[in-house]
C-alpha cells in the first residue's frame, strides 16, 4: 500500500510537469520524454490493482439490447411470428450447441467460421452456425419426415462484424422450414410468399425477391465448361456478386479458381440476366443450357414457381436473377433472397444502403438424409429472416423520429401526499395486482408528491392514484390523469374496474 | 474404391469363418482371435465412410424442445411475463457468452462449472452462468443506477445433469431485478410477493419460500466462532441441507472444512429453527446471536421484511429458516427458495418429489461495483424462476391427462372434392392469408377429400373451405365444420368474416 501511495505521488509530480512543460510551449521532444515515464508510472499502478482495470465490455460483434431495442425487436417477432402462424407453423427449439461433428461438411468455405467450445473433458462442442442444419438433425433424430415449423433463435459466426449495419457474431434468424414429400413447388411458393408478407408488413420500403435455382447454376456451369468438381467454388465466386463486380469476380474464377478465361466470360453473359417466367421459357430454349437436364429441370419449376406466385398475387416483388447463387454446401434447388431498395433521393432515405439482404433461403432435399442412419431422405424447403439488419434500421428510424418508446406497460402509480402512508400504498399496490391491474408503487417510505408525478410523466404511466388521510377515511381514493392533470375521486369498490376502463382504450392503441 | 470393394470382401470372408467357428462349437480363444481380425476389417471400412457412422444426439444434458413441449413453455412463460410486466419491468438482453474475465470470481467454489469457448484467436470467452452477473456488468457498461428489468435467457452449467428432474446442463432462467438505492426491504418485498404470484398462477400445489439473510448467516458464524476466512465454505456446506442430512453436512464441516465439532453442533442447533416474524424477535434478544452487530442488522430487517409482507398478503407461504445459505458468492442481505410441498398420499401427487427449489434469489448490493471502474455501488436485489423443474412437472401432468394439444393456430383448411382445382385452391388460401386469417392448403396438386379432412382432425384445425366447380361457378364455397360435421354455402365475400365469426371464440377460450 505505501508502494501504492509512493507510485501516486510520482504521478502527480510528473503530471504537474508534463502540465507544466506544454503551458511553456517546451520542445516536443521533451514533453513526449516526461509524458512517457507519466504513462509508465501510470501503468505500474494499474498492475497493482487489476480489478478495475479490466475492460468493461460486451465480447467483439455482439451486444447487448437496452429496454427500448428489445421494444423494437418484439415487435419485430410480433409481426414475423403472426405471419409464421398465420402459415400453419407450430414451433420447435435446440440447444444453443450441438456435437462438433453435426456441423462439419455443411457449410463449405464458411465452416471456418464455427465457434468451437474448450475442450473440458467429454464431448466436442460447437455453438450452431444456423437454425437449418439443428433443425436438419432434430428431423433424422425423431424420424419426423413432415413438419411445418419456425425457429426464432440466435447463432453464431466468427465472421469481420460491421455492426453498424446490423452484421454480429451473435444474430438471431427467424427460420421457416416445410419438410415433407408434396407436390413440385407448391412449398416453395409459400416460402417465398412468407417472404413476401413479412417485408411487406415490415414497412421498410421496397423490396425485390431475387430466386434461381442451384440446378440452373450447375447447368449453366457444366454448358460453359466448369469440371463437375469446381462447381461449387465456382457458386460461391458468383455468390459475392451482390458486394463486388463482376470484373472483381471474374478475376477470382480465373485466377484464384483456376477457370478458363473463356469459360469464366461465357458464364459472364449469363449471370447478368434477369427477368420472370418469360426469361425461364426463353432459357428453355437457350442452344447451350437446353443441353443441361438439371438446367430444365430447374427451368421447368421456375416456370411453374412463378405460375403459383401470380395465384398468391406475390409476383411484382419477385425477379428471376441468374447471379444468385448463395453461399452454402447445401442447397439443391430453388433459391431465394430479398434484397431492400433504397429509396429514391428526395424522399429522405439512403438510411437501407448497405444493409444488403434481409431474408433468404432455399430447398435442401439433401440435407436430413446427411443425418438419418439409413441415409432416408427428407425433402425441405425454407426461408429465414435476418432481423438484425431490420432491427438496425427500425432502430435508425425510431431515433430519427424521436418518437417517445415506452418500455413498460404500467398502468398506475400508487401515491401519496402525506407522510407515514408506506403501509397503505403498500396494501393498495397488492390490491391492484391481485385484481390483474399493473401497478407500481416508489420503493421509498415517505417520497415527494412531485417526485412520484415526476416519475410517470418520466416512465410513461399514464395514471396515479392517491391515497391521503382524509380518502382513507372516506373509502376512496383520487385517481389523476398524468396527461391531463384532471384529478377525480372513485370508490374503492370501483378503483380496479376504473383503471381498467380508462387504459383498455390505450392497450388496444398499443397493440395496434 | 476397388480397395474398399476388398475389404468388403475380405469382411465377408471373416464373417463366414467366425460364424462356421461358432456352429463348429471351437475354442473361446479361436473365434475371438477371428472375431478381433472382422472388427479391424470393419474398422477399417468405417474409416472410409464414416458419414452414417456418427451418433445422433444432443449435447450431453441439454434437449430439444418439440412443438408440443413448446406450448407449455410459451404458456409458462406467458404467466411469468405477465407477473413482471404487473410489477412495471422492462426487458433487456445481453450475449450469450461474455469475457471470460467478466465471470472470474464470482461463483465461488462452482466456477469450476463453467463452460469456456475454445481460443480461436482473439477474446477469451465463456458461455453465461446466469444472467446475474451479466446484468451487473450490463448496469456498470451502461451506467445505469436505477431500472426493474427481466431477462428470461439460456445459460450453461457443465454439472451432473438429472434430466428427468428438469436439471439441464442448458437451461432457461427467468430473472427480475431491482437495482436502485431505496428504502430497506420495500424492493425485496416485491421480490418475494412476485414469486408468491407466480407460483400460486402457475399452479404447481402447495408451496414455500424460505427466507434468510447472508449477515445472519454470517453473525451466526462468528458467534459460533468460525474464523472469517471459512464462513463462505461454511457457507456452502449449510447450503447443501435440502439435499443431505444435518449428520452429512457435519461431517463435512469437521473432516473437510477443519471446524471443531463444538462450533459445529452450535451452529447445528441454529440451522434447526425455522418460523416467522416471531423468531426474528425471539433471535434479536438471543444471548449470543445479539452480540453480532450483522445478525442484528439482519433480523430487523427480517422483522421488517415480515412486515410488508403481510401488507402484500403473502405471510402464509414464508417461512424464515436458518438452514437457507445459497451457494453463490455474491449474495450480501436477504436470500430465498421456493420449494414445491409433495402432495400427501391418495392425492395422486409424488410427481412433484426431488424436483426441489423452483426459485430462488436474494440481495446483492456488491457486484456492480465489481465492475465499475469507480467501484460505485448499485445496490440490487432479485429472484429468478427455475422454470426447467416447472416444465418438466407440466410435461408430466399433460402426458398424464392425455389431453390433446394443440400446436398450431390454423382456423382453416382450403380444400377441394374434385380434381385439378389446384390453381383454385392456391388463389382462396392467398386471399385468406391477405386478409389475415390463418389457413392452410395441402401442398398436393389433387389431393382426396378424405385425406384433408383427416388431416384436419389429427392438427385440430375447426373448419374446412370445400371448394368444387359448381362453388365456383356459384361464387361461394361450402363451409365445414371439423367436429360436428355440419356443413354451410357461405358467399365469397362473407367467407372471412364468417371464418373469424366462427374461430374467435376458440382463440379465446385458448387464450384463457
Amino acid at each position: 500500500m505505501e508502494n501504492k501511495t509512493s507510485i501516486q505521488e510520482a504521478i502527480e509530480t510528473q503530471e504537474v510537469l508534463v502540465c507544466s512543460l506544454k503551458t511553456k510551449n517546451a520542445s516536443k521532444e521533451k514533453i513526449e520524454e516526461e509524458l512517457a515515464k507519466l504513462l509508465e508510472l501510470k501503468a505500474q499502478l494499474g498492475g497493482d490493482d487489476d480489478k478495475h482495470s479490466f475492460v468493461l465490455k460486451t465480447p467483439k460483434g455482439t451486444r447487448d439490447y437496452s429496454p427500448k431495442q428489445m421494444v423494437i425487436r418484439e415487435k419485430v417477432f410480433n409481426i414475423i411470428v403472426s405471419c409464421f402462424k398465420r402459415h400453419g407453423a407450430e414451433t420447435i427449439d435446440t440447444p444453443i450447441f450441438e456435437l462438433k461433428e453435426t456441423l462439419t461438411g455443411k457449410y463449405g468455405e464458411d465452416s471456418k467460421l464455427i465457434y468451437d467450445l474448450k475442450d473440458q473433458g467429454g464431448e466436442l462442442l460447437s455453438l450452431r452456425y444456423d437454425l437449418t442444419v439443428p433443425f436438419a438433425r432434430y428431423l433424422a433424430m425423431n424420424k419426423v419426415s413432415n413438419i411445418r415449423r419456425y425457429h426464432i433463435a440466435k447463432v453464431y459466426r466468427r465472421d469481420n462484424p460491421a455492426m453498424t449495419r446490423g452484421r454480429y457474431r451473435e444474430f438471431y434468424q427467424c427460420d421457416f422450414d416445410i419438410a415433407g414429400q408434396y407436390d413440385p413447388m407448391i412449398p416453395d411458393a409459400e416460402c417465398v410468399k412468407i417472404v413476401y408478407e413479412i417485408l411487406s408488413q415490415l414497412d421498410l420500403g421496397d423490396f425485390r425477391i431475387k430466386v434461381n435455382d442451384r440446378r440452373i447454376l450447375d447447368g449453366m456451369f457444366s454448358v460453359c465448361g466448369v469440371p463437375d468438381e469446381k462447381f461449387r467454388s465456382a457458386c460461391s465466386a458468383v455468390d459475392k456478386l451482390d458486394k463486388v463486380s463482376w470484373a472483381e469476380v471474374r478475376r477470382e474464377m480465373v485466377t484464384e479458381k483456376g477457370l478458363a478465361p473463356e469459360m469464366v466470360d461465357q458464364i459472364g453473359e449469363y449471370v447478368k440476366l434477369q427477368g420472370g417466367q418469360n426469361l425461364a421459357e426463353r432459357l428453355l430454349k437457350d442452344p447451350k443450357l437446353s443441353h443441361s437436364e438439371q438446367a430444365c429441370a430447374g427451368l421447368t419449376d421456375m416456370k411453374l414457381l412463378f405460375t403459383y406466385l401470380q395465384l398468391f398475387r406475390a409476383t411484382d416483388k419477385v425477379v428471376f436473377d441468374l447471379s444468385l447463387a448463395r453461399g452454402l454446401d447445401y442447397y439443391t434447388g430453388v433459391i431465394y433472397e430479398a434484397v431492400l431498395i433504397p429509396s429514391g433521393p428526395g424522399s429522405g432515405g439512403d438510411e437501407t444502403v448497405g444493409v444488403g439482404s434481409v431474408a433468404g433461403g432455399g430447398r435442401y432435399d439433401g440435407l436430413v438424409g446427411m443425418f438419418d442412419p439409413k441415409g432416408k431422405m427428407v425433402p425441405c424447403v425454407g426461408v429465414s429472416i435476418g432481423v438484425e439488419r431490420i432491427f438496425s434500421i427500425m432502430e435508425q428510424r425510431t431515433e430519427a423520429c424521436a418518437e417517445k418508446v415506452r418500455t413498460t406497460e404500467t398502468q398506475v402509480l400508487v401515491a401519496s401526499a402525506q407522510k407515514n402512508l408506506l403501509e397503505e400504498r403498500l396494501k393498495l399496490v397488492a390490491h391492484l395486482w391481485d385484481a390483474g391491474v399493473k401497478a407500481e408503487v416508489v420503493h421509498k417510505a415517505n417520497p415527494k408528491l412531485l417526485s412520484q408525478l415526476q416519475y410517470c410523466e418520466d416512465a410513461g404511466i399514464p395514471l396515479v392514484v392517491i391515497i391521503g388521510e382524509r380518502e382513507l377515511q372516506d373509502g376512496a381514493v383520487t385517481l389523476r390523469s398524468v396527461s391531463s392533470r384532471e384529478e377525480v375521486e372513485v370508490s374503492r369498490a370501483e378503483l380496479v374496474e376504473e383503471i381498467k376502463r380508462r387504459t383498455v382504450k390505450a392497450l388496444l392503441l398499443a397493440d395496434a
